[in-house]
């Protein structure tokens, strides 16, 4: 079934879009800047997370399904490391039956763009009933979710009607990194004038993914290639682990190539024996602390033949291993927004083969918006 | 590099069989029933884990690579509900690079065959420096990674030749099986009556796999069919969730289909959209507490014209929806052992493929036995 949001009708038109996913991803410079700014003080530099001790908090476990779950674990790589909290992500449909080892202190966020999704309303429901607080991350306010939950952290980018979600993916993104720097200053392992800097990095996001999205005409020639494959490997590391899995699903979800991410480094433990001419491999790699080995997974599979897409920024293209089929250079941009600038080309990339196919791309086949059924 | 274990030359013949990896699956009731009288006094009903105190750790750390990775994500499903300790279970080359946030207390185990692999290693001494406790899960005894780590609990499946690991991945498998009941004793979630239960169960497991493996013929049937597949999904929900990715990865690995893993409940958030007739869906389900939900997915495939190859025992064949293309019944067992008893199938299904495909079994190209470099 579908979940009606209520919205309003100028909203749900495609404007002089020819689909609601390329207007929702054409929408999402506006839609992270106005949930970025529900989370930060902009005048003062500092993060506004309300209802939560981000300090006492001892464990984050983030629920949720599809592209929701995959926003979590762009949580976990962002938080981890800047507030030293441990963040344990799960699928909700797995999480609700394993009886999972919960322990006390522990913040439940469940993560649904319609608040409505019944595998991870049963997580949050679950993980309440053991007492533990619960948040949510929801695009529809008035959702069962956001009724539920001890407090609510919407989104603000605007109904998504695409059955592929595209704009609630970065806003989550969005919620999710503005937590992050609230957690380090809560947890004081940044200063007052470190959290203003990453204040600032992240009011840039905006603007930095609009520049991202102009990369549509770019990304042409590659959809075209990528079109004619019927497998296709996504890699990457880090954050960009992550964002190679949503890669692959929104290809997956609505142009019916069967495409698969991969931790990059997982590459020589199995995926690798699929590598050969005919699937193009997609290694997402801004110049970060991971470059160097995203590099040289990619001399290994260039090495065997395979067809590489990279997918980097301009450092990175300086430095890539010669023969990169196409290279996608993404504005350059601080470490801490690169998985919301990363987005558009992996959207779009999905986006233009499904137009290239010819497949409905508002109504792929089997799939509805919300899943509100098991 | 391929890393070189000492051994007699008598275990390192093929004998009657075709290739180094139809033998090792032969050889699994022998490995791991090497393998679980280590871990159990059959005499007192007891699990014998020593080196580390398991009513005092807090939690548990696994890092692995590849088919360890996924052996230490069905440990989780064991040790997790059993022994309400909780299990964080990371891909080894992503763990080290990721600041992730670690807390006392916590018991690290590194899982590898060779005990060599080299993101594993590293992961293996982070956690070291980091002052946290470790153990090792490691074929090759006299190993880097068994010489640096606290604790080394061996697997006694004894050398393993096929670069697609099957033998090694049941060895760690009982080994994690018989810690879930240790731990679960230690830390006083069952008696002493229940503990010789389960090791009573535990070591029934070495006759099951025996009679799983007798599937070979039934199996056969449907590697023809799978063999002309260029793509195929495995769906599993709890412990089958980790065996349906090890699934996917075995099919990739020897026969060149991409096969991919998925959790059963993420089916309708997007890989469903994948569902057509050229395309088998293998669901694995034993008839346990998760049965109802994996049949309604495999009805859910089935309504979208998707051929299923469903694997479960007899309890769930009587109740399976009809239609399934085929079903393969493996024998019945307890829950604890089921990712044991159900390992066979899937290892024979891969094998079977690729041998019908003419693939180079043992020596799958662009892979190597062991990955010492990263």
């Amino acid at each position: 079934p579908v979940q009606v949001v209520p919205q309003s009708p100028a909203l749900m038109e495609k404007g002089n879009y020819r689909h609601f996913m390329e207007k929702e991803i054409h929408d999402q410079p506006e839609g992270c800047q106005r949930t970025i700014a529900a989370y930060v003080d902009m005048v003062a530099g500092a993060t506004t997370f309300e209802g939560v001790d981000l300090a006492g908090v001892e464990r984050i476990q983030v629920v949720g399904c599809g592209t929701a779950y995959l926003a979590g674990l762009v949580g976990k790589y962002l938080i981890e490391p800047l507030a030293d909290l441990p963040v344990d992500v799960d699928v909700a449909s797995e999480f609700r039956y394993r009886q999972p080892a919960l322990r006390e202190n522990t913040l439940t966020i469940a993560i649904s763009q319609s608040g409505e999704t019944a595998d991870t309303l049963a997580a949050l429901r679950y993980c309440k009933d053991k007492g533990l607080q619960t948040a949510v991350v929801v695009n529809a306010q008035g959702s069962t979710m956001a009724r539920e939950a001890d407090v609510v952290w919407p989104i603000y980018c605007g109904p998504e009607i695409g059955v592929a979600s595209t704009k609630a993916f970065t806003a989550q993104v969005s919620v999710l990194t503005a937590l992050a720097v609230a957690a380090a200053r809560a947890r004081g392992r940044i200063d007052a004038a470190e959290e203003k800097r990453l204040v600032g990095v992240l009011v840039e996001a905006p603007r930095l993914i609009a520049e991202s999205i102009n990369l549509e005409e770019a990304v042409q020639g590659i959809a075209h290639e990528v079109s004619k494959a019927r497998d296709v490997l996504y890699l990457g590391r880090g954050p960009m682990y992550p964002l190679a899995l949503e890669g692959a699903l929104k290809l997956k979800e609505i142009s019916y190539i069967h495409a698969e991410g991969y931790a990059a480094g997982e590459l020589k433990h199995g995926p690798i024996a699929l590598v050969d001419e005919e699937t193009p491999i997609v290694i997402l790699a801004p110049y970060d602390s991971y470059f160097e080995k995203s590099a040289s997974n990619m001399s290994e599979v260039m090495a065997r033949g395979g067809q590489v897409v990279f997918i980097t920024d301009p450092e990175g293209e300086r430095h890539a291993p010669a023969g990169a089929k196409v290279v996608v250079t993404a504005p350059r941009c601080d470490p801490l927004i690169a998985p919301l600038v990363m987005s558009a080309p992996i959207q779009l990339l999905a986006y233009q083969v499904a137009v290239q196919k010819g497949a409905d791309v508002d109504q792929p086949r089997n799939l509805a918006k919300s899943v509100t059924v098991e």
